[in-house]
């Protein structure tokens, strides 16, 4: 048996604990929490609390900061740079997102970049934030080294750059769409290693340029769409790069992330209730149309996503062992107990 | 012989007279011809001079108006909804990001909407504008009926839509990034169809689902990147659809186009002359990456289209003949000479 079901909720108070015994305060704790189970809920386990061991070792080590003095470091009517002083990029980005929606509040869009902090997990945690005030979400962010080939190039000159963007639809989950710019997502090939898979063709590339299909050994990728998947993972890398102060992935050094976030307040364009109107005929529409022979329907962007969080949010969380046992490794360290029964 | 060699300002007179005679005000007769001869100089004659003639004949027989009367309907410190009044879509889109560029310089960015207007060609046109005053520019359109088939599906739900990112680099040109969110677009589908060659496997379906190479007939197309591809469709359609006052592609009725725009001023994030420099840097290090057997350099985006444009701008733009007899064909209609010999 790979995997264990595994209650969301135990899973965010054991999460909680464990932040907050690596020093992290109750808030920071909490939000993390939050973040981490809810990207879990939603099945994306390479950037939850999978991701989570390796936040807190980092923390345990002196390589990231426990408690980020966030700083606004340029700032006006509808803008703003913070520096996340090292810490957790989820810290710095969720106040990132805030401010941008404040702002957008008063202005009718925001967009605000966090430099020197840490990964700050799933692009969508962000987006998804912005929708809660009836807004659209955008979020993106520099994932380090380059690892995405460009068309023509035998080596990588960008980072495989994830976007993110989540749209309000109402009373119903907002539509999300987070993308790597590679045609898949280093978190989906580490998954792939944990259950001994192999990668699918024309993802990955040795060193040589020749295409790779172990899981273990890329170590590089191929950009979505070519030249498309290329351009976006530039530009992303630049958003969340340059323009907030940081450096390009092909030439950067050291390992701090730069993000960056958008809210778009929907009000300020057109009434919300007429836009959620629209939305709602255009989403029955893709419902009810004609798939496939051996598909059930189509869906919405983050929709079986979402039919994730709906089902285990009651049911529990099926979570595969190896997850576990690191998640038992750094609980055993900090003298946490786990939250599950082997 | 398929093509001519054209002259870019007899070009851009050609296209200024003919604009004139339909009754355009100098001042938009002078916009379109700036901004489709760019468009033609950077290669892309679909979106350029080539969509001329539909754009006169709309504006002939009455389907649009002439001198469309914009007026922002909706308006707050950073965003703004213009109505196009079913003009072409050139001439609002210009004023949209205008206006975002003119809200970004107060406030850090500014996003501003079009509803009730035209097509408004290339995307690029838009999002390049914000890099003359030293930001990065974004624009999105909804191109209209739904062409893309999402996985899964037997029908399309989404319009191939468009959108661009512009960045300055400095005292070079700007990096350009122009994609419909389809595999191709419709515009290269025209060309392929205007030269006489197959469309390559794996873009075209037609209403069975199966796949198609003949340009004639698609009439439909597979997003780019499959998911990734289908959702950014889908989401260009809502910024520039329902967001603006409009609806989304796949129940839209009638034949008017939103578009969509943002502004993002550089100074207000960070020094422009750091962001130079470390653009300058990257750029840098991709022109020197390591290529392909037989390729001799990996380009930035749209680095290739900025070739085009260097060169033709000196020795002027080979044109298809096709593309040509349609100009005559309107020009002789309006009495205006052609600027090229047959």
């Amino acid at each position: 048996m790979q995997e264990i079901i595994v209650r969301a909720d135990r899973l965010h108070e054991f999460t909680r604990s464990l932040c907050k015994s690596t020093g992290l305060s109750s808030v920071n704790a909490e939000l993390m929490a939050k973040l981490l189970v809810q990207t879990d809920l939603r099945g994306v386990h390479s950037h939850g609390t999978r991701a989570l061991p390796g936040y807190l070792n980092q923390i345990l080590n002196g390589s990231l900061n426990t408690e980020p003095n966030l700083r606004i470091i340029t700032e006006s009517k509808s803008s703003a740079v913070i520096d996340g002083d090292n810490g957790i990029g989820h810290i710095a980005s969720s106040f990132a997102m805030e401010t941008a929606i404040s702002k957008a509040k008063s202005t009718g869009i925001g967009a605000v970049g966090v430099n020197n902090a840490g990964h700050f997990g799933a692009a969508a945690c962000y987006s998804i934030m912005a929708t809660l005030d009836n807004m659209i979400g955008f979020s993106t962010t520099n994932t380090g080294n380059p690892t995405l080939v460009p068309p023509g190039g035998a080596v990588p000159v960008t980072a495989n750059n994830a976007m993110s963007y989540a749209l309000p639809t109402g009373d119903s989950h907002p539509i999300v769409l987070d993308i790597a710019c590679g045609v898949s997502s280093w978190g989906k090939v580490g998954t792939l290693r944990m259950y001994g898979k192999d990668v699918p063709e024309g993802w990955l590339l040795d060193e040589s340029g020749n295409p790779s299909q172990d899981p273990n050994h890329g170590p590089w990728m191929v950009p979505a769409g070519e030249a498309r998947g290329y351009g976006l993972a530039l530009i992303m890398g630049i958003l969340a790069g340059p323009l907030v102060g940081g450096m390009m992935s092909c030439v950067k050094t050291g390992s701090s992330s730069e993000h960056f976030f958008i809210a778009i307040n929907i009000e300020s364009f057109t009434d919300f209730d007429s836009y959620v109107d629209q939305i709602k005929q255009g989403i029955k529409h893709i419902h009810n149309a004609k798939t496939q022979d051996d598909i059930t329907q189509v869906y919405l962007p983050g929709e079986i996503e979402w039919n994730n969080y709906d089902e285990w949010i009651e049911s529990g969380i099926p979570i595969h062992v190896d997850h576990l046992r690191n998640l038992e490794s750094i609980a055993n360290k900090l003298d946490i107990s786990i939250c599950w029964e082997w």
